[in-house]
């Protein structure tokens, strides 16, 4: 008896592997600040709590399965205060975004189909990918370049050298990147995918994570594409309700929807009282978006800062999400993580970070990266920061 | 642009593939009385809602991908109360027992490899089957016999012909037989997959769920299968909180879990306030499942003396979970429910039923079945026999 080929090619996550060590760091009375995983410390606001307080039910019951209706129609008015109009019928709420990719990569492709990403893309993408067998091809961005897209030509070979590219994911604003794409290059996606036939699934669940002015540009404004987009939206990050597990798909292709939801049949529902409060959430004031986005503007301008005086280090500086993808002048991250981890503190504090090679398809690709999640304050930003410069200069595997 | 024939494969749910024909008579007017769907009408303990009101977070955050210790511990103690000791590495907490299935299979079985199942089985499991290209094959039961399993031989017949089995799949208490295997039965699976090397996965979700002093045997109770043992379980009916999807999975083969451990991290966490209830409601007093059950023995009785006295129906009585799974006199038991939804009524009323075919694999076989889930009271019950009685005279389709 053994396990499955395709759980077996399942790696763990670059996120969540190094757990074992920061535990270790802990149990020997160590603080370790979290910069590996995208958890934010903003308060959830209190309307999910009140409302879900305030719902009367006796029997918690298998709801639709598509979703609660006051949550779909709080999607579709929201969708609507950005100009993207979509029917009832097009929403269909899952169990977080992550279910949402799921289900839409299973209704798109078949085993040893390809789905194009840009690299580096969130690592949790490849589980999926792995586990339904699909291919993954992709289209590498730098550093240097603020991870933004190559020319069209470049993007076009790849699709020509594999045939079997089914559709492109990307997320926007990016992660691990935190880069937002310029109206041209949602532009350039959208022609691409249209010419070329393919599915475009928009990971948009940073949208309002964008700083100083600059705007998401989401997949649903472009015309002519409605037939290849798929949205996947969530409000883990928007409202601060990663535990709640709501997320949603939303696309006007008919046959597309009509295909996942029968997977949503299979899977009865998804709770309805995360539902009940997530309907809730959409009625958060304007306000709640400026003070957050005034709040990781702050953490990102000091992450940044910090990052662009450490000697050999190559960070960009993050666009959105609240994500930046940094390179350091180490032999190997993930060893530099552990040797943090294991060997190093300030005043009994450490850092964890996840190891960027996880993020990335191409072997040996991001070897030396990490990806920073900002979700701290700017205090304990900075004493992160200031671990990580002692850090690479005391670190026996410095390259530069 | 094509949708992938994965889930081109997949079917509609016959539990809910009529809801439009229901629609159409509820519109016109109709009270529907719903026996297709397992959803109870037992009031969920106020334990649940009372744990999640007293729970106070800021920040609903991810939280472990494995579940949340309180309600493994819960779930651990409960089995401890059945004297099945499990440690908490060997439990996993899913989104519903349609997780935990998608989870295991997932790690159990590649495209092409099969499944064994008794029919007719859980609808719902041909929907992950076909996603995830399983194919399965299926030990035919039959109404006359109670749906008890058949002969060793038989079963051992067909896995000889069968080599890429990798498990075994089985309700017990059954949906949608409501058949509680016999301790022989129990250990004749046991010794099946032993010696043939192959896994079992018990879907126990109805463990409470038997009548009359009849005892569910979980496989978990059964020596020298600890390698081979999944066991799928949920809260859904439990604690009557279908709509919570609070599941788990129970292995104490360490390869399975740490396989399926990575799927779970994949998709982040469960709903925190879900299993915040969930972890309440295994504080439920023995009382409430005395009462739970003599209310199902009165339904279950009322049901079976109805339908026993009705010409041409065969009908088993069952011995747990809350379905039966019967044979009309009619050409097409699709047909004859869509009559009834559409064409038939006494004083206004009608009823709704799962045709049986979609619970078998062989084609053709359960044409003339129904799945009755008698989740109502005894009151709606009778009325609902009747309107069947009344149906099963005037239908033209009546075979005999």
């Amino acid at each position: 008896m053994k396990c499955s080929n395709r759980i077996n090619g399942v790696g763990t996550s670059p996120v969540r592997k190094l757990i074992p060590y920061a535990n270790g760091a802990i149990s020997k009375g160590k603080k370790v600040y979290p910069l590996n995983i995208g958890q934010p410390d903003i308060k959830t606001p209190d309307l999910f709590f009140e409302a879900i307080r305030n719902y009367k039910t006796e029997v918690l019951k298998y709801v639709p399965s598509n979703g609660m209706p006051e949550l779909i129609n709080a999607i579709k008015d929201y969708y609507s205060g950005y100009g993207m109009e979509y029917a009832f019928e097009e929403i269909l709420i899952t169990c977080g975004g992550s279910e949402a990719l799921l289900l839409t990569l299973l209704a798109l492709a078949d085993v040893g189909d390809q789905v194009l990403v840009v690299e580096p893309y969130y690592a949790n993408y490849n589980t999926i990918f792995k586990a339904l067998e699909i291919d993954v091809v992709a289209v590498s961005t730098k550093a240097e370049d603020g991870f933004h897209l190559p020319a069209k030509e470049e993007i076009e070979k790849v699709i020509k050298n594999n045939p079997k590219i089914k559709a492109i994911l990307l997320p926007n604003p990016g992660n691990p990147t935190g880069t937002v794409y310029t109206k041209e290059e949602v532009q350039l996606i959208s022609d691409i995918a249209k010419e070329n036939d393919i599915y475009i699934i928009a990971d948009e669940v940073y949208r309002e994570f964008v700083y100083e002015g600059s705007e998401c540009v989401s997949f649903g404004t472009m015309e002519g594409i409605e037939e290849n987009l798929i949205i996947i939206d969530s409000i883990s990050k928007r409202y601060s309700a990663c535990g709640a597990r709501i997320g949603c798909i939303i696309s006007k292709n008919k046959d597309v929807i009509a295909q996942i939801y029968k997977l949503c049949q299979s899977r009865l529902s998804v709770p309805e009282l995360e539902q009940v409060g997530a309907a809730a959430l959409y009625e958060t004031p304007d306000e709640y978006f400026k003070e957050v986005n005034e709040e990781y503007t702050k953490r990102r301008d000091t992450l940044y800062a910090e990052m662009s005086t450490m000697e050999g280090v190559v960070c960009s500086r993050p666009e959105g999400a609240f994500y930046s993808m940094v390179k350091l002048p180490v032999d190997d991250a993930e060893k530099f993580v552990i040797w943090l981890l294991s060997e190093f503190d300030i005043n009994g504090e450490t850092v964890m970070m996840a190891p960027g090679e996880g993020f990335y398809a191409t072997p040996g690709a991001g070897i030396n990266e990490v990806r920073i999640a900002y979700v701290l304050n700017v205090e304990d930003i900075k004493k992160a920061m200031n671990i990580i410069r002692e850090g690479l200069k005391q670190y026996p595997g410095r390259t530069v």
